[in-house]
């Protein structure tokens, strides 16, 4: 393989683009707004494909990789459900349509699992998860040097286990899911901004000691803690690996989680060794997503 | 390799042994007293290897693998906690005592992990999640065709997922551990039997209509559906076995988690998607734990 490998994350507001040579060093870098919609995304993903070629002088493309939000078939190269890209109906052929509009060979994978590729290669260990902290919450796995994708494709979909039965109904039809409390949508709607990112200004306010936002900062970071336990408690990884959009937060979120942890665990001689806190990293700034869909490698299942 | 290889499932009350020839075939099977402490689970498992060893006229042992609760070192060839023998001292080095005694070559593995590999062997999938439902709660995960032990040893630890921050402290010193409601010795202490088996006069109670016996067989399963639910939204196993101590109950055991399963997902059409009901087994009869520490392969990690 000696031309670039792209990769595309294509989300709701934005598709981030990126090539990379043969070696891994990135060699271009591009960003463009997503138009919703079936012909909107095609035309956006190709776009961005585009400019990134231009900016490639002398190499060719030898494959672009997609990261999108849904359910994706990596064989067929389909998505369903991505309802955040206008793309709400059935298995849409996007590997196909993209790989016609731009010549190369096209692969899909769920967003997560392409920024977990993205968090392996830019952590140096090969057993790790990945906590996406987005609009949702989700959870992708890279065990013993291999994504794990699960045998219907919910392999991490952590923010779908209840843990209060009390709670409101979560758009899964079940009550009290862990994502209701430990997502950017809980802290958009706990912390509500007129403008800026709601996480940023609820950890702004928590550190500049105002109690209210040190509550809902924390009830945050217990909801996220108690994600990283039962991935813990389930595949025990080497690491847990922080990102998605509330991860610009950078180590004040990671402090946040850490503290939760160790506060949650002191009173189990168990969980406590088993030092969780210590496993936690969080990534705000390297594109993982866009770089892990340059390194998806079509699926042999 | 040419021999018999030896399986020995070490646990409080028996030791069981069984040798399978190369091709699989069981060729002789042993059980004796476990006479704990150091030096009476070295003797109880060296005479159940003189047994089998008179069984096998002319095959001689290549290997013996060990299943044993407690914390497995299966480099070191050690066990720690291993409280149901009576061995709660650090690193007991069981596999060299046990090699000294029977001149071959001793594996040990966590007694979870060794029926796992057991319920890989009858069970015809290569990615699985074996639930053990003993005295307490555990499972091992067999994923893409390799036993995943995890980071810290802790893989599958799902007993100690807190699901009741009312409830009562557990062993591992949390509150309201999934195992205090979904694990042979919860069910001992809410249906006490003079005699027999609490778990199979419980279900038998419960399918003769006795309404407080249908509450706490509810509940158990509420619990056990609860783990299964955990686990295949942490890493979505193609199949789910049940075994330990309480699956002698067999078929109403299934039936029971498989009813609470529906029962908790009939609300969520992404739950329900995944038919969680379907992927459940009850391996009541086989002897798994033992054919799997005879399948035992030293580590290379």
């Amino acid at each position: 393989m000696n031309g670039a490998r792209v990769g595309l994350d294509i989300g709701g507001t934005k598709v981030h683009g990126i090539a990379i040579g043969p070696d891994g060093a990135v060699l271009a870098e591009d960003r463009a707004a997503t138009t919703p919609g079936a012909e909107g995304v095609v035309k956006s993903a190709a776009a961005v494909v585009a400019s990134l070629r231009d900016a490639l002088d002398d190499s060719e493309i030898s494959s672009i990789g997609v990261g999108i939000p849904g359910i994706v078939d990596t064989r067929a190269g389909t998505v369903k459900h991505a309802v955040n890209v206008g793309l709400d109906g059935n298995a849409f052929p996007l590997a196909a349509l993209l790989g016609a509009r731009t010549g190369a060979v096209v692969t899909l994978e769920n967003d997560t699992n392409a920024a977990t590729l993205g968090a392996h290669a830019v952590e140096d260990v090969d057993d790790l998860v990945y906590l996406s902290l987005g609009t949702g919450l989700a959870a992708g796995l890279y065990l013993g040097g291999a994504l794990r994708r699960g045998f219907h494709g919910a392999a991490g979909e952590v923010g779908h286990l209840p843990v209060d039965p009390e709670g409101p109904v979560c758009g899964c039809g079940q009550r009290g899911c862990l994502e209701l409390v430990a997502s950017g949508a809980a802290i958009a709607a706990a912390w509500p901004t007129a403008t800026g990112h709601p996480a940023a200004a609820l950890f702004a306010a928590a550190t500049a000691g105002d109690p209210a936002a040190v509550a809902v900062r924390d009830r945050f970071a217990d909801g996220v803690a108690a994600a990283v336990r039962a991935l813990a408690l389930a595949v025990d990884p080497e690491r847990v690996v922080i990102g998605g959009g509330v991860a610009a937060v950078g180590e004040p979120l990671r402090e946040a989680i850490a503290d939760a942890l160790i506060r949650q665990t002191q009173t189990s001689p168990f969980l406590s060794s088993l030092e969780l806190a210590l496993r936690l990293r969080v990534v705000s700034a390297a594109p993982v997503a866009a770089i892990g869909a340059a390194l998806i490698t079509p699926t042999k299942d």
